[in-house]
Formats: structure tokens, C-alpha cells, sequence
């Protein structure tokens, strides 16, 4: 039994994250989605916010939990039995940066994998920063999220 | 059940193709290790050598097996139930090219994933053509493959 | 009024080819696509092949002429009083190689430019040479190439 | 009749800028200078100076409008009737970020193009961040930056 | 005589550092090691604190002097006849941002070198950042810095 | 004291190459310009007319030598008493190559360093192979190559 997890911000769950949670769900036993709360960005939506959102997009996926976490995430697969971290590339320049993290832990420990999928070409270009700074300009971004985060993201932004 | 391929020329079998194989093994359910036959290049061992190389080198593997293939590989993968192909990317100027061939792959067969899995930092500079180089100036290559295919390499090579 | 040119193998004329033409078509009063004919690789097709089949693709276009060439694409550039260079980029491989391409071209003629148009993301994976490697698996590519050229590409590869 | 614009934050206005300016007006027959006013970063000049310095900067040249704008470039483009989107690439990792952002303009508004010019060598190295670090160093930029604009900014960071 | 400087933050110092700063010392006739203090970045090290660990690293290393400023690094290589900036290259990533770097401080003094060494593969994951991002959730660093480093670093961030 | 080795292909020697070798002359204290001459591809020139061309562009350059090698260059390097491999690098696609050349050069000789110094930007767009195929086309190569490796080039393509 293989079980994996897919760390991220989810700041906020965008199409092309759900896309590969179902990918990466079909691939392993298990799939946590881990979001990760102590990072130093301003965050747009509460973890919690996050957390009922992708608990929403993923309910009807069997072996997938979704999780909050503050530890770093080789701590929290060893301490859960997960042998694989998954990560999205969009393209190179992510690539480069991915490649220098599963180094860093793989050092931290050897016996976890990180394993790259990549992103379905209809996401390339949806970052969750992207999202965010559209919205800003009350940009359509109904191609992007699905509706129910469309609907929490419009709520919170003003309700354009 | 997952199943998966790792496909690749294997001119000749490298300790990074080897350590690739068992990380592989251990994520998925059966690993078909596939020797591309067909390919143009002038190879130094015959398709058979090195299907007994590996064979030699993966013997104690459960859910290995080494095939010979002169199809597309997602072919050789739909014809075979397998959900997975999996690649080692030892740097960013391989993942550019295994990134685009990803696509290629998943606009022939949608079904089937590509998964990328980082090279062991040991492997970074470790591809089959600079063994063959290397072998042309009789430099040492114990480091980069195992005892047997150092010892056929070497006996097609003068046996220096 | 600005004339430009998009050179190219066209080896074989793909739909990725055809949306660029399109595209630079509406960007500037005229545009020669230019084959060149004495690079040193084996083409499939002959040099007059692809300008039927790139005839047939653009029939409809005004502005658009096909042309063969034997020359540096700055010599035919600056004898036709044209001033822009038109290339497609797929990816950060290939605009490496474009980026310095460009900077030669400038070199040998500096009144010329060279202007790069990203591909479109449906087109990404389509290089003229992968096609040919798919026809030689006898693969799928009615979706990497008009009907016409399709039709011609099977009938010389033993239409299959 | 093909509109462009040429979007940037110009602070300060570099002799690259105004090379690509210069290049962009000879390609295209209007070209509006564009300076994205609702950024977040902490700006050295105000809009209104950068405005009047590139404004002196093109006063010569035909087809060139410089103006202000706080909407999505895309938005603006559309509503201006303008069908090019020019920017300038000085190398690789320029271009991985712009290519993602011209998908993401191409998605926002399919019939709107981005068209990139790769800088002039001359100005490889200039990007307006690094002239702000230079000036705090009071290292010379005369090679960086037009008369003018070497003017305002000395006597704005304390007239060295 | 051939003089070098390696400019860094240094905060914290690791061992690709110091690996970095022995195999430099033995390129060259005398190596400067320069703190640069006046970045604006919120250091976790007082200045002083980093010079004496770097101190204590290379006590036994002729020809090594380690320093702070607060100058253009071209600034202090022409008022101390150094005609070198050593720099250490981990990635791809990091080339592409050196080598505009070195393009820049080349622009303002063209006497002085900048010269590029690969890091030892055992450091390819070490950046000052990640470092500090590790400490925040008290993973071992240990493999990452000497003992004394780790020693303060620890004693300034909770001594867990 | 510190000898490099500058090995390459030279065929034919650019004003790039020249560059760099004067460059490296001034960093280190002998200097070996060392011809390879058992690549498989297929020579413009001889060795030996490679050899006359390099000798006489850098005639005036103390500690410089121009030898023919049919080794592996950490080979020669090490029976030379030679510690550093220099090479010059033009951009980051050169870069990604020659970092892992670094690696395999380290791996087989641990005591020998890479050293990489930036490419002139005048000499950016030189590669050996760019002038062969502008040879062919009779194009003015007179900016990339000094004149009397130009006049024996001319000679040898039909002296147009």
C-alpha cells in the first residue's frame, strides 16, 4: 500500500489543483491534501475556509482527506506512513524550483519520494497568485475556480 | 492495482537506470521495464545483451519484469493495463524535453500518466552516452555501472 | 506598411505552421512563408510537396505568398524589403535557441527584426519531427495535421 | 490598421525602454505607452514623473501615445481597439515569465495577441529594480538611463 | 598576483560556503571574503555575529580575510587591486540571475573578472533561506552548517 | 602557482575564443589551449591548420600554449600538473551542458576545478558551428573571426 500527499497554500483551491487531486488520487492508496497554515504570506481565505472548500471539490473521491498542517511536510508523511510527497509542474521554471525542494527533502529523509506530475495544458497558466491578482481587477476568473470558491472569493473581494 | 513502465534504451544500463527501477518498484503495484528496440541510433549492445543485464541487475525485484518493445510506448502501456509511465529527470534540460514528450504521450492516450521521479543526487551526471565516451577513452567506470556491465562493456570494447 | 517573413522546414507542414501564419497574417501587410530547401537533413517531403500543401493551408489569406529559398532569411528579408522576422516559441527550449538565432540575424542585418509569437497551447507538443517519428509508428496524427497533408504523408509511408 | 501597446511600470524609464519604444512605433501604427499605476510595489517616481519623463523621451516619434492606466492591460487593449500586446525579452527566465503571462492574457482575451522583441544587447543588463539599487549606491547609471531621467532621479534621491 | 573577492550574505554561513571559500583560496593569490551589510533584507545574524563565525572557519586558510562592507562589490575589488569576484553556481536558476549580475558589475568596472565555480553536490540544496525556513520548524541542520554555526543559530532561535 | 587548460574544438577559432584566452591568461599562470582532435564530427580545418591559426592570434600572450590532445582533458590536466579546466559560457543553455560535464570531469578527477568565466556579449552569438553554416551561404563572417583565420576559411570554401 502506497499512500501520498499533496501539500500546498490552496490560497485559493484553483481547477488546476482539483485536477490533480483526482490524478493523484487514481495513482496511490491514499491521498492526504495537506494545507499547509504557518506560512508568513498574507493569506486571502482562513485555513478553514480552505479546508471546507476543498473538502467540497473532493467529496465524492474515495482515499482522499483533507487536512490542516504547521509541521514541515517529511514530518507529517513519516509520522502518517506516507512513502510519496506529489507536486504538480506547470513548466520549467517551476520544475527548477520543485527539483532544489525534493532535494532538500530528500536529505531531511531519504525514504520519501517526491513524485511530479505534470499539470493538465488547460492549467498551465492558474496560480493561485494570478487568481488573486485578477481578482483584484474584478477579472472573470469563472474558468479558473470552480463556482462555489467563485462564489466565497467574490463574497470576500466585495461581491463585485 | 497500479501498474507502470520504464521505458528507455538501456546502451548501456547505468547504475542511475538501476537505482531508478527499485525507487519505481517500490511506488507501484507491477514496474515493466521496456528496451526500445527500434530506435535509429547505432547501439553498443544488442537489444538481448542488455535485456540479460537487467535482468541480472533487478532478479530479486518482485513486480519487475524486462521486455523488449519496438512499439509506441503507449501502446506497449494500453495493450498491458498500465496507468503509469515513469521517467527520472536528473536535471532541468531533461525535464524540458521528458515535459513536451509527457504531452505528446497524453495527446495520443489521455488516459495515461506520465510521473516523474528526480534522480538520486549520486546519478546527476550519469547518461549512457557519456559512459560510451568515456569507455572510447578507456576511463574508469566502475562508479557509474555495475560489475557485470562493466565486464561485457568492457570485453566489446578491447577488453583494455 | 510592414512586410514580414516566417521561415521554416515545414517538413511537414503542421496546424501549429497554419495558426501561425494566421495569426502573423492579421499582424502585418504581407507575409512570405518561406521554405527553405538546402538544409543538409533528409527531408520527407520534397521542397515542392510543401509548397502545394502550404498553398492548399492558405489559400484563402490575403497577403500570405509561399516561397522556396535557398538563401540566408536576411538576404531574402532585405532584397524583399522586409522587415520583420516572424517566429513561433512553444516553450523555453525552444526560445533559447530562437533568442540567439535572433541575435545573429541582427548581427548580419541590424535594420531587421526578429518578433516571436507565443504557439498556441493546443499546438504545443507539435514539432515537425515528432510527427515523423509518430507516421514511422504508424500513430494517430489527424490531430497534429490538416487532412491534406495528412492524406500525402500516409500515401508515401505506405498508406497505411 | 494594427494597434499595440506596451505596458510597464517605468520607474524610471530606461534607455531600453525607450529603444523598445522606439523599435515597437517602427512595427506597428499606433503604439501606446502604458504605465500600470495600481501596483503594489513602494514606487520611486510618482505616475505623473514617469509620465513626463517618457513623454520627453518620445516626443519625436509618430504613432506614440504614453499614458496612464489602473485596468488589466487586456481590458484596456480591448477597449482602445488595440490587437498587439508588445514586450520585450532580455533572456530565458524574462521569457518563462512572460510566456505564462501571455497564456494568461491569450485566456482572459483569446483575440488579443502578445508579440515579443528581444532587446537590444546593448541593454541586456538593465532592469529598472536594479538602476534603484545602483542609485542607492550612488553608482553611475548615465549609460542606463537618458539625461533627463538621470536628472530627476539624483535630485529625488538627494543629489549625489 | 591574481586577488579575488566572494561576496555574500552569509547569514547564516553554511558549509557550501566554506567549501566554496577553500577551493577558491586555492585559485587564487589572496581571497576577501566580504559581508555585504547594507542589504535591506531582515537578517537573522547581526554582522558581527557572521564575521566571526567565518572567521572561526577558516582560521587555517592562508590568504583568506574576511570583512564587512557596505559598498558595490566593483567598488571595493578596484580600491583593494582585486581583479576577481569568485562566485559559486548551484542550479541552472541561479546561473541565469549570476550571469545578468556579472553582465551588470562588468558594465561598471570592465577590468573586473567574475568567475563561476559549480558547487560541491553535496551542497546543491544549501541556500541561506532555506536554512532559516528549517530552523522555524526546529529541523536538523546539522549536515547543513558547522557545528559553531549551529551552535548560535540554535541559541538565537529558541535553543530546542 | 595555477595553471588551466582551455580545451575546445576550435574549428575554427572565433574572436570568442581569442577573448577568453586572454581573459584566462591574465586569471591564472600558464595557460594550455589544448585542441581536441578525435571528436567524431566531421573537421572544417585540420588540427594542424587549427593549431597554426590559434598560435598565431595569441603570439604575443606569455605563458599561453596551443597543444593538439586525443585524451580525455582531466587526463591531460593531471599529467600537466594542471588544477583548473576553463571554460567560457555564453548563455544558460550552454550553462546547463557544461555543468554537468563539470560534475562528470569531477567525478573522475575530484582534485581538478571548472572554472566558468562569463562570455564578452560582443561575442555572444559566436559559435564555431553558426560560422561553418554562415560559411556556406557566403555570408561576411568578418565580425566573428580574426582576419587570417578568415582569409584560410575562404580559401578552403572556394575563396568566394
Amino acid at each position: 500500500m502506497v499512500k501520498a500527499v499533496f501539500p500546498g497554500t490552496f490560497d485559493p483551491p484553483t481547477k488546476g489543483h482539483i485536477n490533480l487531486i483526482k490524478r493523484g488520487a487514481a495513482l496511490f492508496d491514499t491521498l492526504d491534501v495537506v494545507i499547509a497554515v504557518n506560512t508568513s504570506k498574507r493569506p486571502l481565505l482562513t485555513p478553514q475556509e480552505r479546508l471546507e472548500l476543498l473538502n467540497e471539490s473532493v467529496r465524492d473521491l474515495p482515499g482522499v482527506k483533507i487536512t490542516l498542517c504547521n509541521k514541515l511536510i517529511v514530518d507529517y508523511a513519516e509520522e502518517n506512513g506516507i512513502k510519496v510527497i506529489l507536486r504538480g509542474i506547470r513548466n520549467v521554471a517551476d520544475f527548477g524550483y520543485e527539483f532544489e525542494l525534493s532535494m532538500m527533502n530528500k536529505q531531511l529523509k531519504s525514504s520519501i519520494e517526491t513524485v511530479f506530475l505534470p499539470t493538465d495544458p488547460r492549467y498551465f497558466v492558474l496560480r493561485s497568485s494570478s487568481i488573486k491578482e485578477l481578482l483584484s481587477f474584478h477579472a472573470e476568473i469563472s474558468e479558473m475556480v470552480p463556482p462555489h470558491v467563485e462564489k466565497l472569493l467574490k463574497s470576500k473581494t466585495g461581491g463585485y
